[in-house]
């Protein structure tokens, strides 16, 4: 990553309890031309902490927006869904804290007034400002809160606020998760900052996954769609905690055109995007490798390849049955290169597979071939690889040409801990 | 259930260790005319312990089986489906230890061994004996250990057997697991005696679903298979623990026709069956609960309805999308009535709901109606209700008429202790 402070570590910022698996170092985020920020305390529910971002955007900006696949979306998905028609924006507030989720009329009417809110701060109209919120689910959200800080959030906003803004998403993320990288568009460099939230996948006092992406780069609201859509499918979407889908789950995407002399994109397939799309999709995969290097009570991030599927949907399918599998994921955590667990995941998807073609590696190492356990199979070697906080998984079908990959992490006491005390 | 023995309860065999969703009161298995059963210590893997089952059958005895739907399926799941062609049993054999599973061509050497042996004691064809196993994935199965011990297991075969039974197919379940029923079909009344194990799904060391079911009803073999198959619908079919699918998943009905003067059925639509179809579905729904009940760290049995379904086929999908979802189960254990992972696992389930016309009830009591908290919601009732050991869960969804029920437990810390601890 471009900006990296040598030495400026993740615990400079947080508690003890930060992952083990966090990035060791944090990029500097630029600026955006054209987006400035702002972080605060509503007291929505947290003490002591920002829970409200307000992002601003130059006249002009256009948007883009992926969002869950949930029948029982939130209030805040609804509203962007119904605004992302105009492809216009000039306001992202997001709040942690209360999901306003399962919160019926009143959750709707929340939204309206935190919209109305923002527009008379912000001076736009309502249907150009976007809302994301994550927390309790079912609690009324008042949006009165929002009232007595959006002004002065308005005020204060300023372009160098990106890592603030990832930490006043927070839920029970352990560490705020940025990206950032450049790119050329013909002769003009733009910029493109990512931040985003996650941990599990939903719960009251617990996680959603969110994500918004900044540029400056000018391309049309529906090349932007377009490009996210695309972007989105191997990094954001492959990448599962505990197969538990929020019904909040948002990535926005912002492009203010205001890099100087930066040309005007209209279509996706511009070739002039070449560098920009590469660009973009190395920060969806930086903050979604992030999400699940930061699941909850992770302690081993697991990267799953699989390969020689009869298509890369099938080979989709059988890598994400493996990593929601609760027996794969618990023998990671016990450092268990259990590849019998890995064969019965593989016959689960459902997917085209034969048993005496499938092969299985841990780390490298070649654990299972043809039907059974491998020749050389060595305990020690493997065991030694089951150690390390990064656990490669491959799988070779021998069905086809299709392949992919997905992240995951492993399932933990710790992950039963956070997700089964009582509601506070 | 019938024959229950009044105050012999499950501890009076087991370790302190028994899930406390155990039984409370085993029955006594009486004999089924023409099935006797004998079990004995091979030492596959286990040390003081029965791990091999001998089940032998009259001349006639007519078989039926489903198995999983994996797509990598042991040896035995294979020998099985082929030997079926033929719809008649002499013998069955099971053992516990080594499921014989991603074995390869040794493994279907096994199963041949296995049988050769067999047929050899018992004297009848290699094709009438079938064959399950349960245990260490991977790791050949040393048929020959069933050559000493099989001769006096056909010797000493009687018909009093079948909680020994029970306990010899056993692997981490706590409690061995058997049902028993009568019916009339015509004036002969008919025994239906079953049993099972189950536990987690599957694993080296662990689990598999393994169901045998034995009858002296006298039915073709073609219509066996069509009472089993329907059977299993809405009871081992609607039963998940973990949501992973074991490679040796197998659930065999035998009958021998021997109750004495029993009409011969041809056809499973036949209306002398109905009493029978009750009977039998009443084992398989007894033998499927005390499989949810031993669930691999279960300290809570979960009963999950789905009513207002656009069809039962989406009713199950929403049952079972609840059922398998971690952060419903983790809630569970925390006994924490939280219906914002219901309504999550509802979105998720990718079938037609309409959150503002969704409702949930936690033991009876509605905690969220029509896509928001229930106004008369009440923490302290609801949270007495959440400690108790068995936990209803009721969503209406307000689509359509299709309902569905499925059980399973919750997921605990000791689950992950189980199956994340190093193979031993």
């Amino acid at each position: 990553m471009p900006g990296t402070r040598p030495g400026m570590t993740l615990e400079t910022f947080m508690s003890a309890s930060v992952s083990p698996l966090a990035p060791k170092h944090v990029p500097d985020m630029p600026p955006v031309a054209g987006v400035r920020l702002a972080t605060a305390q509503a007291g929505i529910r947290y003490k002591n902490r920002t829970d409200v971002l307000l992002a601003l955007f130059d006249a002009g900006t256009t948007v883009a927006g992926v969002f869950t696949k949930s029948k029982c979306p939130s209030a805040p998905v609804e509203w962007c869904r119904a605004m992302l028609k105009s492809g216009k924006a000039r306001a992202l507030v997001v709040n942690s804290g209360n999901a306003n989720a399962f919160t019926g009329k009143t959750g709707r009417a929340a939204t309206k007034l935190t919209a109305e809110i923002t527009a008379k701060a912000v001076k736009c109209k309502t249907n150009e400002i976007f809302l994301a919120s994550t927390g309790v689910i079912g609690e009324p959200l008042d949006a009165r809160k929002f009232a007595p800080v959006m002004g002065q959030l308005a005020e204060r906003a300023q372009p160098n606020e990106f890592f603030e803004a990832a930490k006043a998403i927070m839920t029970t993320d352990t560490f705020p998760k940025v990206a950032t990288a450049t790119a050329k568009i013909g002769k003009t460099t733009v910029t493109i900052n990512g931040i985003a939230k996650g941990a599990g996948m939903i719960a009251p006092d617990m996680a959603t996954m969110l994500s918004f992406v900044f540029t400056d780069a000018a391309i049309s609201a529906p090349a932007l769609q377009a490009l996210l859509k695309e972007g989105v499918a191997d990094t954001f979407n492959a990448v599962t905690i505990d197969g538990d889908t929020s019904t909040s789950d948002s990535l926005m995407m912002f492009a203010t055109g205001q890099a100087p002399d930066c040309p005007r994109i209209s279509r996706a397939s511009d070739p002039r995007l070449k560098a920009f799309k590469k660009a973009m999709l190395a920060v969806l995969a930086n903050l979604s490798e992030q999400v699940a290097r930061d699941g909850e009570g992770a302690r081993k991030l697991v990267e799953i390849v699989v390969e020689g599927a009869a298509s890369k949907a099938s080979a989709r399918k059988i890598a994400m049955a493996i990593a929601n599998s609760p027996l794969v994921k618990t023998a990671i955590a016990g450092e268990d290169a259990n590849w019998g667990r890995v064969v019965m995941a593989v016959g689960k998807a459902g997917e085209p597979a034969d048993r005496d073609k499938l092969s299985i590696w841990f780390g490298g190492i070649r654990v299972a071939h043809k039907g059974a356990r491998d020749p050389s199979y060595n305990e020690a070697k493997v065991s030694a690889e089951m150690k390390k906080p990064e656990i490669f998984l491959k799988v070779a079908l021998g069905m086809g040409k299709g392949s992919d990959r997905v992240l995951t992490c492993d399932l933990t006491k710790e992950y039963v801990a956070i997700n089964g005390d009582y509601r506070s």
